[in-house]
Formats: structure tokens, sequence, C-alpha cells
């Protein structure tokens, strides 16, 4: 099969695949090869001794959740000596925003893919500012951890099983209607969640807790996202493996390095040192406390959504900065590292084209443009979480990288 | 004071003016000057005679949910009889889209603005398709208008008083960064509406009311719809009657003429015959069934929504018609008719700038740009209801009259 038919194949599962969100359930019931001492973190695997402050801040609230260690001392001494399986959650199903830590006893949403028949995990998302998956873990994140594993995480389950499952393919096409781009702004579809989980919590839940649910979700404004990921990581693993496709199936980045992978490429990754994000910080912080680009959520982007579809979100850019010409020739630019356009994703101000989808590392080193990012920022130093939000992009590294073993894979 | 100022202090008193759903009332109850046998209607005032099919069809639903008929004969004979008091519902602080009819016990929202300590009413939201608004009044449109007035209203009236009233403006505000214009698209709008009525509802009503009430509103898509029509007409309310200002503060249809209302020239109506409408059809229906311009909807473009905020908007034109360039060079061709931007409602697709606001009768005769608005179309025979949406203009007619009376007015 030639390179170019493999990536119509390629993006042909990736569109027929669907994204429905069907179970919470805690991580080591359902996501495959983990142990009771396993640590899922986001973007390529990296040694302890590697990870960034906010990853290890993570871990150590993590730890202290899962009752391994009771203090940063103690997280440290357990993760030197070896005891800790760190492993990447793409090696398991599972994806995460920002450090993405994953913990056996950690509650995950499961989401379906039907063509693949494939479960696809992500964490529950946590909120802005001082939360876990930005580093931060002191007293009042752990008690909101604890909440959302043992009060929340059994509701929505009940509800999302009431419900037969949500539809998050559907939510997103409409969300990129409303001005959703799905990686950083997410308030249409998250009220587009909300809308459609309502219901079934009235239906199962007692009164108080049901309020005190709506309240969280709505409030936290990106409640839907990892879900997103979950689900944009499922249709993209349903194009992994088209031998002699140059299509990208994930660009993820763990704060020390971003990798890609390739469709015909396995599972291997291509990676380079992860670079920095030009942002908006939140008052009191700059680029001076920034960590670089951390978080397996630019796999928005590489299924078309996050800054592939700022076009039709343009006011993301009071978020992460710019102007909404900047949105709309982000999205322009992406077309031409992009070997299609989403059949289900259109994006309205550039009338109805689909979502840029189908990153190609041959146009990618070919035009010298390299996927744009957009993302949040968390602190280097692990403790304090999010401090603001930007851009960046996968490094040019990767996609040479991944070219070479594509021109050499043969010989 | 020179016509610049006037305009300047209109709109002014416009953008300073709030918009609070406080309340919901039956009609005798609270809006002003409505008798026992009071039927109220869209657009500038008209005799039985005048009135086109889809408001004789509403009249006559209205006037059986009343108990004064019980057939389309018997309402006729009323009608002609005299004993029927019709006036527009401008002349009540009143307002309804497609006819609009509001009789006595119909339960209208309560629309509060600060400013002028105002309150302003509309009748609720019901649907699309075979509606009253739209002439229909089978049995199927009776049983719904009966559950909206008898359930539905009692339970959203404690639940908006629970919430301490719904700030529109603030909905309206946001919406517009997520793809609505708040004339034929309400998608985000109505999400915010109920994300923000959820809570209430729960803390209020029984189970299986308020997983009715919720369906009905998320299904309708436009509930939000009448309440943003009250609230945009008390704010365009506070303006009127500035002395030396040529500021139109309504445009209003009743299916027979358009009329327009002008700040500096008081409570006076300036008419031309209602024009047709340039539409996508629902299948089965076609222009040859179509009324003429019909509803006060068109306050929302008066108030710088609508047809005016389309560029924000462009998935609109998948109802009425168009494309995205389209609907963002019809936003940029009403700057040049307005003499302002509307200061809370942005538009991010034009880098934010504020919508067009302050249509000026001098620079519509001058430009010759006539204010568009898009809307639904009503099948011109009673009973049927909405057979399309699209676009039409309010007539120069209108523009050229009250320009002429503005010139006049001294003299």
């Amino acid at each position: 099969m030639s390179i170019d038919a493999a990536n119509k194949v390629c993006l042909e599962k990736i569109q027929a695949s669907t994204a429905v969100w069907s179970d919470i359930r805690k991580a080591k019931d359902v996501v495959p090869g983990m142990s009771e001492r396993t640590v899922l973190h986001a973007g390529p695997p990296l040694s302890w001794k590697q990870m960034c402050g906010p990853m290890r801040g993570a871990i150590t609230g993590a730890c202290i959740f899962e009752g391994w260690a009771t203090d940063p001392e103690g997280v440290a001494r357990l993760a030197e000596s070896g005891e800790l399986e760190f492993d990447s959650s793409h090696h398991h199903n599972a994806i995460g925003p920002m450090s993405g830590i994953i913990t056996p006893t950690m509650q995950v949403s499961v989401v379906m893919n039907d063509t693949n028949n494939r479960e696809t995990y992500a964490t529950l998302y946590m909120g802005i500012g001082k939360v876990l998956r930005h580093g931060a873990f002191d007293d009042e994140v752990m008690a909101k951890l604890r909440w959302m594993n043992f009060e929340l995480a059994p509701l929505l389950r009940t509800a999302l099983q009431h419900a037969g499952g949500i539809d998050l393919k559907s939510i997103v096409a409409q969300a990129l209607q409303m001005g959703d781009e799905l990686h950083n702004r997410n308030k249409a579809s998250n009220a587009l969640l909300l809308t459609a989980l309502v219901p079934h919590l009235i239906s199962v839940g007692e009164k108080e807790e049901v309020l005190k649910a709506i309240d969280f979700i709505d409030k936290s404004g990106h409640f839907v996202l990892n879900a997103v990921m979950a689900g944009s990581k499922g249709m993209l693993d349903a194009g992994a493996n088209i031998e002699n496709s140059t299509i990208v199936t994930a660009i993820a980045r763990n704060g020390y390095e971003t990798g890609i992978r390739v469709s015909g490429l396995g599972d291997r990754w291509f990676t380079a040192p992860a670079p920095m994000i030009d942002g908006v910080y939140f008052p009191g912080f700059g680029p001076e406390d920034a960590n670089p680009d951390l978080g397996d959520s630019a796999i928005t982007e590489t299924i078309g959504l996050g800054s592939f579809s700022m076009a039709g979100a343009p006011a993301v850019v009071e978020y992460i900065g710019g102007t909404a010409q900047f949105a709309l020739e982000t999205t322009l630019k992406m077309y031409e590292i992009t070997v299609s356009e989403h059949k289900n994703y259109k994006l309205p101000p550039v009338n109805f084209r689909g979502a840029p989808l189908g990153i190609d590392i041959r146009k990618v080193v070919e035009t010298g443009i390299t996927p744009v990012i957009n993302t949040g920022i968390a602190c280097r130093r692990p403790g304090i979480g999010q401090i603001g939000a930007g851009l960046t992009a996968a490094p040019m590294e990767c996609f040479t990288a991944a070219l070479e073993a594509f021109a050499g894979r043969n010989s």
C-alpha cells in the first residue's frame, strides 16, 4: 500500500471511531497492566530523576492519597528506592492532562470506542489553579481529591450508567460550533455535558450530592476535557499501526521531553527536549516560574482540536493570549501540515471546513511548520499548581527523527 | 443638546440598563392597562381586518385558551364584534415573537430593568414548528399551552425566585462568545440559562416535574429567547424619549406592516408594508406558503444582536441560509448604520469589537443600508405554524418617514 493510501486508511479508522463515556471505575480494576505500585504519568516514559517539579509534586500527592507515604520526603525515598513502577499512561490505554498521574485507587473515566472495541481511561478533571495534575498537594487539594474519588465518582458512575453513556464525539462536534476548541476553551462542551448529565444525576442521586456535583462540574469550566482527551486518544489509537502511514497518532509531553508516535512506526516514541510556553501568566507569576511543556492534552491537537481548531474559538485568546486573527491564522497554518479535514468536526468561521486532521510527518518536515499546541503552564516548583496558559509547539526534532526512522524502516 | 450628544445619552442609558429575569406572573396581574378582554399582539397597532393568517390563528388559540370561544368561527365573530381589545404589546411594556399574542390568563416572564425601575414582559417560548405564536392551535398546541401556563410557569417562577433572578445580560454577553447571535441561534444561551436554573429547579421542585421542565427547556433550543427579547426591550426603552436623538429604539412587525420607533420621536410608529423573507424552508413548504415578516423579535437586532451579531455566530447560517462569510459581512455592514459598539456585547471574530449598536435613522437614509433581520417564517394560513427561517430587512420607508418627522418636529 502506498503512503497516501495507508494514510487514508489510518484517517478513515480514526474518523469512524466512536467515543462514548460509558463508566467510571477504579484504575486498578480496569487499566491494563496496573500493579499495586504502578504510577502512570503523561508523555513518553522517563525516570524519577528526569521528572520535573510539577510531576514530582503530583506523584507526592498521589502517593499520600494511596497511603504509601505521608510526606514529600517519604515519597522521594520511595521513588528513589525503585519501589514505584513508573510508566507512560499511553502504554496502558490511558491518558492524563499535565503530569497526568494515575495510581491504582484513583477513579478513571472509561471512554468506549466501538470500532476497536477498546476502552481508554483518564482521571477526573479537578479544576484550575492549585490542583494535583499541576503538582499541588496541600490539604485542600488532598481533600478535594478524596471527595472526587469517593463521592463524586460513584455518583457520576451511576448517572453515566443511567444515561447509557454520553456521546463525547457529538458534544465535541456541537461545541466546535459554539466557540470551543476543546483544549483550553471548554465552556460550551462543559455546558453540553452538564445538560446531558443533569437528568440522570437527578434521577439517580440525592438532592444535596447532585447539587454539589452540578456546581463542581459547572464551576470547573473544563470538567469535560479529560474525557474528551480519552475519547481523542481512543480515536487516534484506532488509526495506529497502519503500515506505511506517516500520520501522527500521539503528541505527548512529560515536562522533560515531548514525544510523538506515528501510525506506521508502531508504539515507538520520537522525542526531543520539551519546549517552554509563550503565555499569559496568572497574577504573581512569570516566565521564570514556568515549567517546560507538560501533559498528554496535546492529544486534542493531534485529533484536530485545540490550537488546530482555534479559528472556531477566537475567545480562547483571552485565556492563552493573542488575537482573533491569530487564532484564525493558526488553524489555516495547521491545514498545511495535515492531509485531511475532519468529517464530523466542522469549523463555522472557515465556512464549515473540517478541522485540520492527520498531521503528516512528511509535511511537517517539508514545510518547517510544527504543530502548534495551546496549553496550561505549570509552576516548575512542586506544590504550587497552574500559573498561566499559552502556546508552544511540538519540536521539529521529533518529526525529523520519525521521518528518518520511516525512511529506514525496511533497511 | 446636539443630535450626537442626544444619541450618546440615549446609548449610555441603553447600555447602563440591566436585564434580570426575576419572576413569572399572570399577564393580567402585572401587564399595565390589560382589561379582561385585551389581546396584545406583535408590531405596531392594526385591526382584525388587517391581521395576517398566523396572527389570526394565534388569536384563535388564545381565545380558546381563555375560554372566550370554542372554535375559529366563534373567535372570528368575537373579533368582528369589536369585543376584543386589540393593542400593540409595546404599548404595555410587553413583547412577543411572531404573532406575539398575550391574553390576560397567560403567564409572562417579568424582566427587571434596575436603571429605569421598569418591568418588561414576554410570554414563554413554546418550541419551533407547530406553535401558537406561528398561528397553530390544534389540540396538541392547546395541551402544551395549558401545561406551560399551569405547570411549567409556577415551577419556573419558584426557581427564579429561589435564584434571586437570572442575569440575562450576562448570559447574552457570554453566549456571544459561544456562537449565538441570540435571535435564531440560542444554543449556548439556552444551555447557560439551563445551567443557571437547574440548581434552583432541583432545590424547589419535585423530581418528575423538574425532569420534564429541564427536558422541555433543553429540547426547545430557544427557550431563553423570549426573556432576552423582554430584556432587550427594557434596555432600549431606557433610551427612549431622549429629545433630539435619532436612535431607533424598536423595530417590530405585525405581518402587515413593519414599524420603527425613534428615541427623539416618542412613542410614534413609522410604518411600511411588511416585506417577505428570503429563507430556507422546512420540507414540504416554499415561498408561496410564506407570510410577510412578523414579530417583535427584531428587538434583538435593535440592541445589536440577531443579524447584527452574525459575525459571532456563523453556524446560524445552517438555519437561515447563507455562508459564514456572509454572516461576517452582514455584521460589518451594520456598523455602517450604527453610531456605537456595545460595551458589554463583544464579538470575538471581529477582534472583540462591540456589537453594532444604535441604529441611526440618518445613517440608514444616507447609506441606503436598511437593518438586516434574521427571522422565522410563518405559514400564511392560520393553524399551520413555522415553515422556515431566513433574512429580511426593515423597509427604507420607515426610516425616511421618521427622518422627515424628525426634520419637521419643531416646525
